[in-house]
């Protein structure tokens, strides 16, 4: 499309500081008939304790109006642990039917990994997003007595894993190794593990061109660390999906590289793009945070949109902008984000 | 005690190879004066095959009777998946009340850590063992239907919470660094999280010596491959736990050396020692497996029943036989179980 109408949701600590670099990127690479618009909503730690609000209706029916939404990132330690996760971001991946969390890994030239013999990484996680043990089903009986029980209820539905198994198939298809691993923890979570297995089965007999197999999260763990070359596409859910792309993140040269869509991929809601790192408020306001994982779900929004060659330019940039960076003094956030932006227009 | 009474459930694989080494260490580490009587169970796939039988209630109460409990590994490929785990490995665990599943990870010299720069590794973890999302809660409707709606359940006790995170202060107290880290995702699991963060804190002011922090699963994800020398001891639910020590056993040279112990201080019903890996058919027969994971669980099972310095002796001697190990010719499981058995006897 030739207009782009964003949200912006920075959200908070560093997530104002990533956010600006990740829209004078984004500005930067748009071809110039293609006209940005953004609308930033003050959603995070400061509104909550300013009104109490975390994300009231009118503001969520306003950002279903956009085409896509970018956000920082959310939480601070002011706040209770729980209330701006569930809700502001989760309330949004939810009421958005964001359910391909999708997360790519690769090992860049040039970035530290604390993996000896630096492997090549480069595959993409495609997890669930709107069901497992994140629907914020459970409760607390005789709270805060030597009698309390506390239950957390992962649920799972065929349509829920089904749609984002095809989803990960059609990635691993399209893909030059198409390879796909389902992860779960089958031999423990024997309900929700046969769900998964049994979907992820039947709908591989439809892909008889993926190489299909299955990992259980903990020995999943153990490949990340020893073997992490061998995979390309992994589906999984919600909660092993968070652990694993932080695990991913950590050896492909850190969180401050790692890109997230939350997309519905029906559009029938507008997808958010956010880094997978938090809002990080030891350095806040510092102009110490690397934009790189903003600058790069910035690709990802692009690719959504369609503006695939934008998509690819950023994702070169920012490619080049690394293998610069042996060596160098650090820069700001700023400096990155300019640097960034320099190498996409050009 | 001056005399050990032992049940031996040798399982699956490499069970039966890796058991028997164990048995050669503490037969060679045992003083003269205690007797060590051992009695094997026929249990795992074969039994499951040949009767149908996982853990008959006969045999439950037979083990019992014993001191402690030496197990191999359970699961085979030939068995659906869940069946053995739960019907043997987790009945056991939670029909003798194995709260304490404690996991020590420790980078020994001259082993092959996939992490650059070798960093120190010591700590140990204390996993829950007999709630959370093991404790086959749930279920599945509809079943095998386009409608299907599968649920588990993570139960919570302040009871069971409470023992564990006790027992992992005490832990901590007693070790040089005193450090505790609490792993859970109380940001997203807010019940079960509220629960886990609250009993941590007000058992935390009983410990004033020991530091205390927390991290989200995700986060400490990371730590273990970018600061696993941060750690001391980590206490975490049985899920958190089950993924951590597999990621903990992969950084600290490989699963063929972490050991672990399903404990029960009370008491009241034998614990069990078993290494942390699983049965690994692909290798199973060959004499390639390495018992040094289960000479290891022979190590804590030793101390479980008082015999600190014989346990300090096995672990020295796996410490030397591992500094000698370094780009020597591969060894089969005998002769590792043997060059450990004369290092401890002498
Ligand atoms: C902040 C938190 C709720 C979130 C999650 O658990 O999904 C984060 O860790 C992530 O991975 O995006
Ligand atoms: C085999 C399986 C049930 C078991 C677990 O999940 O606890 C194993 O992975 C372990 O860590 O001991």
């Amino acid at each position: 499309s030739r207009s782009i109408d964003l949200a912006v949701i920075p959200g908070d600590g560093i997530g104002q500081e990533v956010v600006a670099q990740g829209l004078k990127v984004l500005s930067a690479v748009l071809p110039q008939d293609v006209k940005l618009e953004t609308k930033e909503y003050d959603l995070g730690a400061q509104r909550w304790h300013r009104t109490g609000d975390t994300l009231p209706d009118v503001e969520l029916e306003a950002l279903k109006g956009h085409d896509a939404i970018l956000l920082g990132a959310i939480g601070d330690p002011s706040v209770p642990s729980g209330v701006l996760e569930r809700g502001l971001l989760l309330k949004l991946r939810f009421a958005f039917d964001h359910f391909i969390n999708l997360r790519p890994s690769k090992l860049f030239p040039n970035t530290a990994t604390p993996l000896a013999g630096r492997p090549d990484i480069d595959f993409v996680v495609v997890r669930e997003g709107t069901e497992g043990p994140y629907t914020g089903n459970g409760g607390s009986l005789r709270t805060g007595t030597p009698a309390e029980v506390a239950t957390e209820v992962s649920v799972n539905t065929a349509y829920g894993v089904e749609r984002v198994v095809r989803d990960a198939f059609e990635r691993a298809a399209a893909r030059p190794r198409k390879k796909l691993t389902l992860v779960h923890k089958n031999n423990v979570l024997v309900y929700a593990g046969h769900l998964w297995k049994n979907t992820f089965d039947r709908v591989a007999a439809e892909y008889p061109q993926v190489s299909a197999d299955y990992l259980h999260v903990d020995a999943a763990t153990i490949f990340f660390v020893t073997q992490p070359e061998r995979f390309d596409v992994i589906v999984t859910d919600n909660l092993f999906g968070d652990i694993l792309t932080d695990l991913a993140a950590a050896v492909t040269g850190g969180i401050g590289l790692a890109a997230s869509g939350n997309i519905n991929p029906t559009g029938a809601f507008p997808s958010m793009f956010e880094p997978v790192h938090g809002s990080a408020p030891d350095i806040a306001g510092q102009g110490k945070a690397d934009p790189t994982a903003t600058v790069l779900s910035v690709a990802l929004l692009l690719r959504h949109l369609g503006h695939e060659a934008e998509a690819a330019r950023v994702e070169e940039a920012v490619c080049a902008d690394l293998a610069e960076r042996d060596g160098a003094a650090p820069r700001t956030t700023d400096e990155i984000g300019d640097a960034l932006a320099v190498r996409v227009a050009s």
